[in-house]
């Protein structure tokens, strides 16, 4: 939302308010995914009583829900009828196959959105008011919801990550994907390398929605699990390559050194880990959405971060890893880090 | 937040993801103001240890909310300091007289923002989930809040309000005040005419926080009230002037009809009725601040909205009304719409 008319050059407090009525937009767009609004928009013919109908709602609700979206740039209006923006009909319509409606499951996850409820509390603190060690405490469900509903903001990064990974390369390769999730990264090294074979590593419960996947992709016959938590888990190995995507960011660096450092155990020598992060630059303000991520690791853990690449190649050396390098994914927000083992 | 670096042109999710974690704006916002933040930044000398140290909260927690307030534009940040912006500094440090921090308590008050939380059933209903009339419903505590919380963002439109109603009289007027809550235009009303009288009307624990604000303006010897319902109590009168200010946006037009009536009923011939309102233009989606307050009253009420002029000047015409006027406030997002009693 933009500042509203005002004498030219007048001080405006519209960025204060625009903030503090921030959270109606995640909620105008939740209900809106709930209610299947872009499809029923996207079918046409975009009159508030068809798309009432189609979503099974009231025209008032209906109407007040597009004129909103409309005021946010998610949908646009004219002559009364309402229709879906390029990026909606891409990313929230289903019938798009880049559709990332799904996010909105995990994103708006009670255990992902609660503790944002008590964020005073936990500036106090410096750490989450969920119990234990917040979202990586054991087993807990929501990496399912995470497996089942956040494929569609990683797919676009998995081919960069499966180039990088591979670098070429055609032969046999044997890969250790840790907190694997819905088992994208390393399905997608299975499908670029036919000799490529995967062991995945995550709570029991997770490798299901990844081992599912995996027979979808057709790469189930190359692809094995190992449940448990990747800090007690014995690896097998030796590998080389490991995989720790959306993973270190939930740590402290101590306790990052030491799972790098399980990881460089079970790679041959020269093998190759790489670590998908949001990683923000030094300033920790820039680009945006890494350097805002933060927030999201002090709410929801006790100790994680958005790591800058001095932190990640400091913690990457200090496990034995060398030749450090950083990829920024076009495709997303993410970066990728490689290192590797001496 | 803008979009992350991406091959040109190619389209991205970017907006859809700042949707749906834009309710983490206003989390850090109100965490920001809980802690007295601005206010430690604006003390200085704006190290994390300081800032930690005045709002008594850890520094990881600090370091991490400083930054992401950075990246949404509510500080700057340089040389690993941060500073208030312009903005911050006049209207989030306490210590500037034009500090709106108050309305957060308002804007984040759970009778406010919980019916959010069901907004997909809400637009499915076309009516709020709290009970009975929702935030209307009689005596309803949030009053109270509004009326302590609210009057920094009133306070900028109190004086144009009182130019557009007083019109440049100078003699004698009495002034009626429908749902007064703070109390603040009728006040001005007075301060700006030492003849005026005001009569306000508002739940009684409403009118005990105007009451003392008539006080402190030294103007409680020409200001009285009247406890109750504006749809049940007996207003008295006549009056020269009758304030509506953020009020028939709570109710549907039929029942806004019924108390514009009963307002007219208790005006002088020729009276003037000024209404306060966010006022969209006619394509309801724009400008966007007013056009976005439909979803507060969908959220809220059981039949509120945000009327177009054509809307209000309808139900003003209907009520008996006529020289029906609209003056864009300057210094708000709200619109002044004055009728004339025939």
């Amino acid at each position: 939302m933009s500042t509203e008319p005002r004498p030219a050059g007048a001080p405006s407090p519209a960025l204060v308010f625009d903030t503090l009525f921030a959270y109606q937009r995640t909620a105008a767009l939740r209900a809106a995914i709930e209610l299947d609004l872009f499809r029923a928009i996207g079918e046409g013919p975009g009159d508030v009583a068809s798309i009432a109908r189609r979503s099974s709602a009231s025209e008032r609700g209906t109407r007040i829900l597009c004129d909103f979206l409309t005021v946010v740039g998610l949908l646009s209006k004219a002559d009364g009828r309402y229709a879906n923006t390029a990026t909606s009909a891409l990313f929230l319509d289903p019938r798009s196959p880049a559709c990332v409606a799904s996010t909105a499951r995990f994103l708006g996850h009670p255990e992902v959105r609660k503790p944002f409820e008590s964020l005073a509390d936990i500036v106090r603190t410096g750490r989450t008011v969920l119990p234990g060690e917040g979202s990586v405490e054991p087993e807990n469900p929501v990496w399912v919801e995470f497996a089942h509903s956040m494929a569609p903001m990683m797919a676009p990064m998995a081919a960069p990550l499966g180039s990088i990974v591979l670098n070429g390369s055609k032969g046999p390769v044997s890969v250790l994907d840790i907190a694997a999730g819905h088992g994208l990264f390393g399905i997608e090294i299975a499908k670029q390398n036919p000799a490529a074979r995967i062991v995945a590593v995550d709570w029991a419960a997770v490798l299901e929605v990844a081992l599912a996947n995996a027979q979808r992709a057709g790469v189930r016959d190359r692809y094995q699990t190992r449940p448990g938590s990747a800090f007690h888990v014995e690896y097998g190995g030796p590998y080389d390559v490991a995989l720790l995507t959306n993973f270190l960011h939930h740590f402290d660096p101590p306790t990052c050194v030491g799972l790098l450092k399980k990881v460089h155990a079970a790679l041959k020598r020269g093998g190759r880990v790489a670590a998908l992060e949001f990683v923000p630059n030094e300033d920790r303000i820039s680009p945006p959405m890494a350097a805002s991520f933060g927030l999201t690791m002090l709410a929801t853990t006790a100790a994680g971060d958005a790591y800058t690449l001095p932190e990640i190649t400091a913690m990457y050396r200090e496990a034995g890893f060398a030749d450090v390098s950083a990829h920024p994914v076009p495709t997303g927000p993410h970066t990728i880090v490689v290192g590797h083992a001496v």
